[in-house]
């Protein structure tokens, strides 16, 4: 269960940072920036809502330490990002063991120059039809 | 401290979906995809690591409420993004209150063909010299 063969975030070495009782953080390679790291529980969980209180905890303790340590260092900010898409394959750059990016952010950096500006053109204003759509949704049983 | 006159997240109504004693999550508005929610901490907080032990489960079981629900519903997986970037003002899409994102997911999805998909020219290998200069910065006392 919480040692899986063929995961590469079970088998962590060289690219550890810190770690605690439950989680650990290291360097994400590839990496998006510099300073790009990926938390994870050390017990092998792949749906986000499986992970216990008390892994959250340890996760976000060492998630917490660096954003403060990266935001200062190597960003003016941080994102934090997990991931669900169980419609990908695993392979090198989609690990299906529960992770969370770390990612030092500044403005105008090359996430917002290369990608993130595109975003802008994503928002459209939520109506009154979508808005009961997703509550019907939310509220079934 | 825990309600800011000028804050919109300290003041939330028609929008929210569910809530508990420490959180509440609630539809964006404008909206990256359909169901494209938030959660909050109810207490005005601005630095993620602010966000205590209480509030950080709080906010996750409203979390992996939603996500549960939305990744069957409105997408195939989900998306949960914090994003701290002070070096942005404030603004309709930049509300200084500690929020996550849960985004729906689905493969090829909008949000992939629109922006996602330059980001893999992003990924770059991470080098020995790099791996260092943040070991460095993260062991810093």
């Amino acid at each position: 269960m919480s040692d899986i063969k063929d995961c590469p975030f079970c088998h962590l070495k060289e690219r550890v940072l810190i770690e605690n009782d439950m989680a650990t953080a290291f360097l994400s390679d590839p990496r998006k920036v510099k300073g790009h790291t990926l938390v994870t529980p050390k017990r092998h969980v792949e749906k986000p809502w499986e992970v216990t209180p008390e892994e959250l905890q340890a996760v976000y303790e060492l998630i917490f330490k660096l954003e403060q340590k990266l935001a200062s260092g190597h960003g003016e900010g941080a994102d934090i990002r997990q991931n669900y898409r169980p419609f990908l394959e695993q392979s090198r750059l989609k690990v299906d063991h529960v992770h969370f990016h770390v990612i030092p952010r500044k403005k105008f950096d090359r996430i917002y120059e290369v990608a993130e500006h595109f975003d802008t053109v994503l928002f459209e204003k939520l109506t009154d039809d979508e808005q009961n759509e997703v509550r019907k949704l939310i509220e079934e049983a």
